[in-house]
C-alpha cells in the first residue's frame, strides 16, 4: 500500500494513549490488564486502514480487539475509522479496541503464549514470487508462531481475493495437521451477509464480482503440542 | 452425461471377459487373482468413456486398474480406448486393467476392506442441487465407504471442473480429518504437464482457460479407526 504520510503523525498518536500502541513489547501477557477484563482477544494482523477491526470491535462487546500494523499512518488511519464509529454511540469512546504498531515479524514479542483467542488474517499481502514466500502471513514459520500464541481453542480466520496466496494457504494448514472448517472458494456467492464485516478490499473486490476466498482454522493437537513445548521453554 | 446406446451392446461386452467385468460382486477380495498378481490396485469412481484409466494403466505398468461406471455404453467406449492405446505395443493386450459396470453406491460390495490402494475421483457429477448432495461421490456417506475399502497408505486423488463441488469436498475432508496435499486451485496454471494423464472433460475445460480444482488425500489415523472397525465387524 502506497502511503502519503503527513508530518507529525507520530505525535498525533503519541496523544492517543487512550486507542494506540506504540510499543507493545511492553504489553505481552497483559492485554487483559489493558482492557480492565478477560474477554476473550481477537486480534487483526494486516488491519490495513481498520475498517474491519473498527467494525468487528464495534459489532462484539463481549470480545477484546488489537489491530496490529507497521506504519504509522495506517495507524493514524485505522484511528479516525475506531473513532468515527464509536462516535454515535452513548459510550462516545472505544474500551475494546486498541491499534498496535509492529512488525508481525516480533508477533512472539506482543503476546503471551496462549494469550489469544483468535486471529484475523485479511486481505494478506500475497507476495507471488516464490522467492518471498517467507513473507506470506501463511508460511508454515509464522503459522507456528500462531499457534504458540492461541489459546486451546483458538482459531485463525483467513481471507483473501488471491487465489495463489489461498492455494499456497490450505496447503500450509494441512500439511500442519491444522483442523480447517467454513472453507468457501467464493464467499459472497449468494449475496452479502449483512452481518458480516468487510475489509476495504474485500468491498472493492466483490462489488467487482471477484470471487472472496475464505477459511477457518482450529490450532488443535499438532498445535497444542507446540504451545506446550513453548510454555516449558519458558521455564 | 447423455448417452446414446446401440442394440447387442451386452453381447458385445460378454465377450470381453479379458477386460470387462459385468459383475464385479464376484471379485471382492479377489483382484490381485484377477491380475495375477498383488501389485496396487488403483479404481477410478465414474470413469466416463475411460481415457484416464486407459492412459494411466498404460503409464503405470507396475500399478493395477479398475475403471468403474454404470453404463453399459460407457463400458464398452472405455474397451475401445483401452484396446486402441494398448494396439500398437508389444504386448497388444491390456493386463493391468479392467472395466467394471457397477453402481458405486453399492462399492463395499466390489472391494474388501484394505484392498484397494487408490481411489481416483475425476469430474465427478457436481449435482448442485443442494437436495442432491448425498449423491455427490465425495460426500461424508460415500468417504466413510472408501475409507473402509482403502489401505494404510491409501490415498484419494480428486480433481474437477466444479469450484462448488471443490468447496463441498475440501469440508468434507477436512471434516473427516482426512490429511490433504498438493491442493491445487488451478492446476494447468503454468502449461499442461505432459506426465500428466488428462481426462476427456480436462482436455476441454483446460483448453477454455477454465481452472481446473485438485487435490490428494490420505486417509490417515481417523479412517485407519473406521478400517479397522469394519474389519472387527467381519468376524
Amino acid at each position: 500500500m502506497r502511503l502519503r504520510g503527513r508530518k507529525g503523525i507520530r505525535e498525533e498518536l503519541e496523544q492517543q494513549q487512550d486507542l494506540v500502541v506504540l510499543d507493545p513489547r511492553g504489553y505481552k501477557g497483559k492485554w487483559a490488564q489493558v482492557f480492565g477484563n478477560d474477554r476473550p482477544l481477537y486480534i487483526e494482523l494486516g488491519m490495513g486502514k481498520g475498517q474491519f477491526v473498527s467494525g468487528m470491535s464495534f459489532k462484539h462487546p463481549a470480545c477484546n480487539f488489537v489491530g496490529m500494523d507497521m506504519y504509522d499512518e495506517l495507524i493514524r488511519r485505522a484511528s479516525e475509522k475506531v473513532r468515527s464509529i464509536w462516535s454515535g454511540t452513548p459510550e462516545g469512546e472505544p474500551s475494546n479496541v486498541r491499534l498496535a504498531l509492529g512488525n508481525i515479524e516480533s508477533i512472539e514479542e506482543f503476546f503471551a503464549p496462549g494469550e489469544v483467542s483468535r486471529i484475523y488474517l485479511n486481505f494478506s499481502d500475497p507476495w507471488p514470487k516464490k522467492k518471498h514466500a517467507r513473507r506470506r502471513l501463511t508460511h508454515p514459520r509464522f503459522l507456528d508462531k500462531y499457534c504458540s500464541l492461541l489459546n486451546q481453542e483458538g482459531e485463525i480466520h483467513f481471507k483473501t481475493d488471491s487465489r495463489e496466496l489461498f492455494e499456497f494457504s490450505l496447503n500450509a494448514f494441512a500439511a500442519k495437521g491444522l483442523q480447517m472448517s467454513n472453507i468457501s472458494l467464493n464467499l459472497h456467492k449468494d449475496g452479502i451477509n449483512e452481518q458480516h464485516v468487510m475489509t476495504e478490499y474485500e468491498s472493492k473486490f466483490s462489488k467487482q464480482g471477484m470471487p472472496i476466498y475464505r477459511c477457518e482454522v482450529k490450532i488443535g493437537e499438532t498445535a497444542l503440542e507446540d504451545y506446550h513445548r513453548t510454555k516449558m521453554e519458558e521455564f
